[in-house]
């Protein structure tokens, strides 16, 4: 039998690189980014994006482990002084090739760098979960505001052209109204495995699998059906003998409520067959998204009339795209579409989920007071 | 737009009617049925049904409509005395053609009819849910058990391919130690419709989309899983103002339970896109039927190693299955799969359910010592 569907897989799905040619950039105004964090993501995925960004370059790589990064700025035609140790890491203020940072480390460093990376003048972008902890987010949305700089969360499915495609479908009521949005986030994971042993520990990770894999879907029933959702509850199932889960849940099934009446349900887990999938259903049509957030290779089925069938949705760098959103708002050409505050109330419905895990499923409020201000499906172009 | 995927699309999605070439039966003696209540489910799927049957032939009608009754009985060649009144009922007792009775009228008479029918010496196949209470379905198995006769519920999906082509995917592992199965059962019920009218009412119906759709994704979860859950819990979300949910709940979301730490999280709903759908994750693999309970053209997606794809699984009549099965019952040719206890099951979940709507979503426990006698994924031939 196969192996099981992995993170692997998933990264293997070919993200087609497409050239951009979307005018607006001038040859050479690209923002300078230092990527910091040379773990699997930046190697496998963002430094090749950089290759089809045109609001975005690499200007510079931060890393603990000198030699890979030297290796890696010389493959990426970076000069010596382009490569930060973590101890120098204060000293990219003085650096004016560096513009904006992006945080592509384990979850619980994302805080601290961020908020350097602030301080020194520098505009973030930072892989979701922003942070381990809503305090740290609170801290990380202060210190931009202070700074005066942007900090934008790097939800990729924001950007994504089968995640916007959806989306309007939504906005233009296709589907009729929207009843119920059903999400699955998961995938086998491996405590042997560097880039995951750190994702099984509560506090490097912040809540395992469903910081990991499940955030995709609490964002991802929020910006489909555009509302925030006002009462959670949950339930966890968790093998506390498997070695990969001393410290975090495994399974995680959760709903959310929603003002308009609709309801999501999701689902995680990091002992399951890799699957990253949505589910729209509306009084008067569904959509499947099934995969819906791989890298690649994701496919829209909609029952909906007319457009019934697997809509063509072309592929795009999906990395690349999130790099030029930040280049081209640093540039004052496009607006903040993800911006700290909506990581923010991500970070607080991961806590009210594991609020209402420890309750045994108590229902838990999750009206924050948060709204979206940009909404992708009007604000990103497909 | 295309009107909404309604019950008449998934009534019309084409069962294919193949002749049974199996051996066993005997030329001339099939069990004679009597089909009591003669409305769209009758006319549409079960009359036509018997042309294909091998075990189980039509030898009477009963209705309260004696015009419509007498035609049909023509229609399907059957002398006028083969026709009943419900006033007439009882005297089937006397009428050796019936051996068994096939219950299909609305929900709030199946138990006054089965138990007549068993007092009259007759077995019964009974459609889903079994009753609109507990104390009802309890005096039901009571009444088979004293009649000495047998009492089956027509769950069509533990007899179709393509669910046991899953159940036993399940049975020998293919997907890994599962995990999750996730359930969508809805469509959109009309008030003007007479087929539907009763189900939106709470006394007729037992509990509208729950007992009418929702039934097939919480036995669906249990035949799956091959295990009973040991507790649920449950939202709704129902909008009082429409006419149609004046006294029913629309839209209800549940999570079970299972012993072996799988969950399964289910929805329903009277006001959707019609979707019979259910899903299952395991640990090395998932797949998908959507659809994977309409009465054809039901589709199978598997994930999970070397039988990765769509499944060739042929269709058959499923009402043509069930009433074969029964009669081979009858006859001794058959175990019973799905007694009245295994409906009984399905009425104490979903008075769990509701409980736990009414309490706010609270954790209701649903171990009640049922334990399925025999599982149809090694008892049926596929």
């Amino acid at each position: 039998m196969r192996d099981e569907l992995s993170r692997r897989a998933m990264l293997g799905l070919g993200a087609a690189a497409l050239l951009s040619t979307r005018g607006g950039a001038q040859p050479g105004d690209g923002v300078g980014f230092a990527v910091v964090g040379l773990g699997k993501l930046s190697q496998g995925q963002i430094l090749p994006a950089f290759r089809t960004c045109r609001s975005a370059r690499l200007a510079a790589l931060v890393s603990g482990h000198p030699e890979k990064a030297h290796r890696l700025a010389a493959e990426q035609k970076l000069p010596e002084s382009a490569v930060y140790s973590y101890e120098r890491f204060d000293r990219i203020a003085a650096d004016p090739r560096i513009e904006a940072v992006y945080i592509v480390l384990p979850n619980f460093l994302h805080a601290d760098y961020t908020i350097r990376a602030l301080k020194a003048g520098k505009h973030v972008l930072c892989e979701k979960p922003m942070a381990t902890s809503v305090a740290d987010a609170e801290r990380m949305v202060a210190a931009a505001k202070a700074a005066n700089r942007k900090l934008m969360i790097a939800y990729r499915c924001q950007y994504e052209p089968l995640n916007l495609y959806g989306m309007r479908l939504m906005r233009r009521g296709a589907l009729g109204r929207p009843r119920l949005v059903v999400t699955n986030m998961g995938r086998q994971s491996d405590l042997a495995d560097p880039s995951d042993a750190w994702r099984l520990d509560m506090r490097m990770s912040g809540g395992g699998a469903l910081a990991d894999m499940g955030i995709y879907g609490i964002n991802g029933a929020r910006y489909l059906l555009n509302e925030e959702p006002v009462a959670v509850r949950a339930w966890a199932q968790t093998a506390r003998r498997d070695p990969r889960f001393r410290s975090v849940e495994d399974l995680i099934a959760w709903e959310f409520r929603f003002p308009s009446g609709a309801i999501s349900t999701g689902t995680t887990s990091f002992d399951q067959a890799g699957t990253m999938a949505w589910e729209v259903y509306g009084t008067r049509g569904k959509m499947v998204a099934d995969p819906g957030c791989f890298y690649g290779g994701n496919r829209l089925a909609v029952s909906a009339g007319p457009g019934d069938g697997q809509p063509k949705i072309a592929e795009v760098d999906q990395f690349a795209r999130e790099m030029d959103w930040m280049g081209d708002i640093v540039r004052g050409r496009a607006p903040m579409v993800s911006p700290g505050e909506e990581g923010l109330q991500d970070m607080r419905l991961i806590r009210a989920i594991l609020e209402s895990v420890a309750r045994g499923g108590a229902t838990v409020p999750t009206d924050f007071g948060y709204r979206r201000a940009v909404d992708p499906a009007k604000a990103v172009r497909a």
